[in-house]
C-alpha cells in the first residue's frame, strides 16, 4: 500500500498517519519527493480495509493498494492452470475445448431431449437449460423450477449428456445440486453473495459468470468467495459487459479470456448467445473465443427459437449450431485443444 | 408493438409473420413505406416475450415495443404519487424530507448509539446502519448479523429514530423485518428476483436501491417485482452507476430522479454517499438532491471514520452531517419541502 | 511515479529498472516488501512518458504516476479561483452566476433577434448559437457559417447580449474570433489538439466542454493545452457523458463540478440541454447545477422548437425558459451568487 | 419512422401532429392500439431531423426512426463488399489480411527504417508510424511533423511498404496525402467533421477509427461523411471502446466486425494494440480478429519499445511481432485468407 500525502500536510498530520499505519500492523517506510511525500507501507494488505480508510484522514491525497485483493484464484497461490472435472473424463481447463448447449429455458420434456440430442449429435459434451430463470418481469415465465431439473436429469439419462444449470437463491442450493452436474451463478447473481457462500460448501463444479458491470478482478473477488469455503472446482465465465453500443445487447470482452489467464488459474470458457445477443454474431464470436485461449463454451440453440419460452432471438437454430461447432472443430488445433 | 420487415423480405415471410402475430392473440396492422413494410401489432404487449422472439424470424429486421414492461410501478396505473409510512408521521414521498443517516456497518453498541444521537441532532429522521454486509471480499468484515439488528433497535429504543437496514438473501428477510422499520435492498441485489419475491410479501417498506449499471427501466421493473407480490411500500433510491469516471466511485445521475417521477409514482431518494464515493462532493450532490425534487438522502456518518470497519472514507464526519444538514435545511423551503 | 516489480523478478532486473530511471533523470529509492518489492522515483514526472514505458519492461507489474499530469490548469499552481472577463463588468467564475441561452443553431435573422430578445428577457446574460454545426450526419444542416456569425452580432447589436458560438476546425478560429465574444469547443473536439493549440493563440475567452467519454483529468488536460499556448482564460463545461441509460441521451455527471473545482481553479459551467437531452429534465437539472456550485448554464432555447433546424426536442420554449430563470433566481441567494 | 402518441394525447394534440407530418412531405399512417395510437410515417427519413423535433410536441410521447441514417456506407445501397486499394495488387477486404504495422510515432531515420525492416521481414504488407500525434498532453512529444512525413516517405523507399500515418487537421490533410499511401483518421478525430470532409475531397485511400464512446451507428456516419464528398475508399477500424474495466486501457469489440460487415460493405480492420493497450493481449486478440472476419489488423512495433517516444508500453518487440505472424499465418487459411 502507498500512501500519498497532500503538497501542504503538515508535520503533524504527516506524524499521524505514520502512527495509524503501525497500529495497522504495517511498517512505514517515507518517501519525501520534490513536489509529494509519499509512505510505503510493508505488510500484507489483503483485507485490511482499515488502512485504505486512511483516504479520509486530514493531509493524505490518496490511497493506492499493490496487491491484487485475491489470493486462492490468484496465480500467486498457484502457478499451474486448473482443471475442473466435471465427470469422468470430462473436465474444463485442460486439453478439451468444452461446449454446453441447449436451450435459455427448460419448457417441455420433448423440447428438452430433442434439445440434448441436437447438441449432442453436433458434438457439445454438455447440456445446459434453465429450471429456475431470473427474468427481469415478474409476469415472464419464471421457469419449471424442480419439474425443469428432473426433465434435465432425464434428457441426460437418455442422451448421455450431464447438465449445467443455473441457482438463483441459497435455499434451493441442495436442491439443485441433487440434480446437477454443475452449477451455474448468473451474471445478475455475481455479487449475490449469500448465494457465493452456499455453493462454495458444495462439493460440485461451479459455473461463475461475470457480472454485466463487474471488473475483472471483482469477477476474481466472487470467486474468492466460492473458493474461501473450500470449494475450488470454479469455472469463469466471460458473458458481455454493458456498454453504450446497442447493435449488440452486451459487448463481450474477449480479451477478458486471456487477462484472466494472466491474473488467474481457473478456467475460464465465454457465452457468445448473451455475450451478443445477436444471433449472426455468436458463431464469429465463437471462433474467436477459441482463438483467444477459451476452455470452452456456453450457448443457447432451441429446436424451434420463434417459440421459445425466453431468449428465441438470441437462441441459434439446430442447423446453425451444427455449422458453428464444425468451424470450432476447425479451429481447436490450432490451439492445441480437441473437443 | 411494432414488427419492421428487412427490405427484401418475401411474400412468405411477412404472411408467416402475420399469422404468428395472430397466434400470439395480437391485430397485425401493416404498413407498406417506400423503404420497409412495418407490421403494428395491436393488444397488450407487456410479458408477452414471444413477440420479441419474431425477431429472429426469417425477413424481420428488428420488433420495437411501445409500452413500457412495468405496470403497476407506472403512473399510467396510478397518476398520484405514492406516499410510503415508515410509522406515526413519518412518510416518504409526501411534504417531508426524509434523511436517513448513519454507520456502514454497525460495529459496536457505543458506536451505534452514539451514530444515532449524532444524526438524530443534526435533523435526520432515520437511523441507517448494515448488520448483514454484502462485501466484495470474503475476508473483510461480513457484518455482526442479528446482533446487528438487535443494537440497531436498542438504538432506536435509546435515540428515538426508526431506522432502515439491508437483508441480502431471502431466508433472511423474516428475521430482519422483525426489527427494522424499512428493509433495504442493495445496488448488487436490484436483480435478486428471490430477495425482492421475498421482500415483496412482507407489509413493511423497502428501500430499492438501483444497480450499478441499471437503466432506470430495470430498476421499476425490481419494483415491479416487490409490488406484483403486495408490497406496495416501495422507495427507489438512486445510489450512482458506474462509468469511465474514477475521480469518484460512481457517477450519481440526479437526473434520474424527476425521469424516475416521470415514469413512475414511486418515491424517490438519493444515496449521495455511495453515489459519489468522495465525502468532499456529498455536501453539494445533497442540496442538489433537493433542486432535482428527491424525497429524501441516505448519508454515511461515522463518529470516527478513520476507525471504520467499512467506508470509512466516504462517512462524513459528525461536524460535517450537522453542516450539511443546515444546508439542507436552507434549502427544502424552494422545493415547498420540510424536514 | 511509482514502479512495482513482479514477485519473481531477478535482481538483474530490479537493477536494469533503477538504472533507466536514473537515466530518465530521477532518483530511485527502493521498498523491499513481504510480498513486492516498489521503487519510489522521486522527480517531476510530468510529461515524462518514457518512465510509463518501464510498464513493459521484463520483471515490472506496474507503474502508478503520483502527480496529476497537468500543471497551469491545476489548483497547485494557482490557489485562487480564476474569474474569466466576457466583457465589460461580465465575467464568470465570481460572483455572477452567467446564463448563456438561445438556439442550437441560428437560421435567420428573425429568428436569432427574436432568441436574443426572449432569453434577455428572461434575465440571461449571453447569447449562444451555433454558426458553424458538428452535425452527425452530412446530409443534416451544418449552419449558416460566416452569415450565422453576421446575425449573432447583429442581435448582439440589437439586443445587447454578447454572444458565445462553436468553432470547429483550426482555420475559423480567427473569422469566429473577429465576431464573437467566446468562443466555444463542444464535445466532440476536447482532444481536436489543433484547434485547441489554436484558441490558445486568442486573447479571448474559450469555453471548452467536456467530451462525452472524456474524464475530468482529460478535461484538464485539454484545458492545458489552450493554457500552455498563452490563453488563461478558459471556462469548463459539464455536458453529460454517455453511459449505458437510454432515458436520456447523456447522463449530467452534476458531481463533476465540485470534483473540477477540488482539481483546478478554473471556472465551470453545466449544460443541461445537452447534459439531459430530455427537456422536462432540464429545469431541475439547471437548479442541481447552482446547488453543486457552478458558475453559470448554457441552455438551448428557441422561439418555435418543433420547427427548429437542429435540437428541437430537447429546446426549451420561450415560457419554459422564463420559468427556469425564476427557478434559478430563487436558488441563487442560497450560493450567495447574482445573476 | 413511427410516431407514438401518449395516452391521454387530445384529438387536437393527433391531428396537429399528422399535419405537421404531412407538411414535411411524409404520409401519416393511423393505427389506434388498446393503449396507445402510434402514427406510421411513410417517406424517407433520412437527413429529416425535423421530424424527430416532434418527439417534443403536445401529446407525443416517442418518436421512432425505422431507417439507419447512412446511405452510401449501407449494404441496401452496395450489396457487394467494397475493396480498397492501396496500391498495385495490395488492397483491403478482398481474399488478402493486411497487416500494417510499425511505431506509434516516427522518431529517427534509424528507428523508422529498422522498424520498417522488421514488420516487412515478419511479413507485413504496409507501414504504419506518426508524424502528427494527437497526444493528451501539451508537454509530450507531439511528433515531427513534415520531417517525419519524409522519413516515412524514405522507409517505404527502402523497404519497400507503402504507409499509412494520421491526419489530424484539415490544414495538414494535402501535405499528407502527398507523401501518404493511406491517411488515418484517429479515434479522437472520428467526429472532426471538418477533417472528415478535407479527406473526403481526396482519392487516396482513409483508415477511420472508431471514436472511444462512438456507437456503430455514429462510425458509419463518418464514413458516411467522407464518402459523400466522392471518396469511397473507407476501411473502418475497430480500435477498442472506453468502458469500466481497467485491467485493459480499451475493451476491444470484437463482435463490432461482423457487425459492421452487417451493416455496411466497407472493409473493418482491427487496431489490438490500442483495442487493449496491454502487450500481452495483443497476439491473443489478433488471432481472434482473423476468426471474426477482419480483413486486416494494425498493430504497434517499436525496436526498443523501452525507449519509445510514446506507447511503449503496448508496442510489440520484434520478436513478438514475428510469433504473432507466424500466428496469423496459421490461422488465415481457416477463414479462406492470404498474407
Amino acid at each position: 500500500m502507498i500512501i500519498v500525502m497532500k503538497p501542504g500536510a503538515t508535520k503533524a498530520q504527516f506524524n499521524h498517519i505514520i502512527q495509524k499505519v503501525k497500529e495497522f500492523g504495517f511498517q512505514p517506510h517515507p518517501i519525501v519527493g520534490t513536489e509529494r511525500t509519499v509512505i510505503g507501507c510493508i505488510g500484507d494488505e489483503r483485507g485490511k480495509e482499515q488502512l485504505l480508510a486512511l483516504d479520509s484522514a486530514e493531509g493524505v491525497e490518496t490511497v493506492m493498494p499493490i496487491l491484487k485483493p485475491f489470493k486462492l484464484a490468484s496465480k500467486e497461490m498457484k502457478k499451474e492452470r486448473s482443471v475442473v472435472t466435471i465427470h469422468g473424463d470430462l473436465s474444463i481447463g485442460g486439453k478439451r475445448f468444452v461446449v454446453m448447449a441447449g436451450p435459455c429455458s427448460v419448457e417441455t420434456r420433448a423440447q428438452i431431449v430433442k434439445s440434448a440430442e441436437i447438441v449432442k449429435a453436433a458434438g457439445a459434451q454438455m447440456l445446459r437449460g434453465g429450471a429456475f430463470k431470473p427474468r427481469t418481469s415478474p409476469y415472464s415465465f419464471q421457469g419449471l423450477e424442480e419439474e425443469g431439473l428432473k426433465l434435465l436429469a432425464e434428457a441426460r439419462e437418455k442422451v448421455g449428456l450431464p447438465f449445467v444449470t443455473e441457482v438463483i437463491t441459497p435455499t434451493d442450493v441442495h436442491l439443485v445440486a441433487q440434480y446437477a452436474d454443475m452449477l451455474q451463478i448468473g451474471a445478475r447473481n455475481m455479487q449475490n453473495f449469500a448465494l457465493l457462500k452456499e455453493v462454495g460448501k458444495l462439493k460440485k463444479p461451479v459455473l461463475l459468470k461475470r457480472g454485466m458491470s463487474s471488473t475483472l478482478n471483482e469477477l476474481l473477488m466472487s470467486a474468492e468467495y466460492i473458493m474461501s469455503q473450500g470449494n475450488y472446482s470454479v469455472v469463469l465465465c466471460e458473458r458481455g459487459i454493458r456498454t453504450f453500443e446497442d447493435y449488440t445487447r452486451n459487448t463481450c470482452d474477449l480479451s477478458a479470456v486471456p487477462a484472466l489467464k494472466e491474473m488467474s488459474h481457473l478456467p475460464v470458457i465465454v457465452d457468445p448467445s448473451h455475450g451478443t445477443g445477436v444471433r449472426s454474431l455468436i458463431p464469429p464470436v465463437s471462433k474467436a473465443a477459441v482463438a483467444v485461449g477459451a476452455d470452452g463454451l456456453i450457448i443457447e440453440v432451441h429446436p424451434h427459437p420463434e417459440e421459445a419460452f425466453s431468449d428465441g432471438a438470441q437462441s441459434l437454430l439446430p442447423n446453425q449450431f451444427e455449422k458453428l461447432m464444425s468451424d470450432v472443430k476447425r479451429y481447436l488445433p490450432l490451439e492445441g485443444r480437441v473437443l
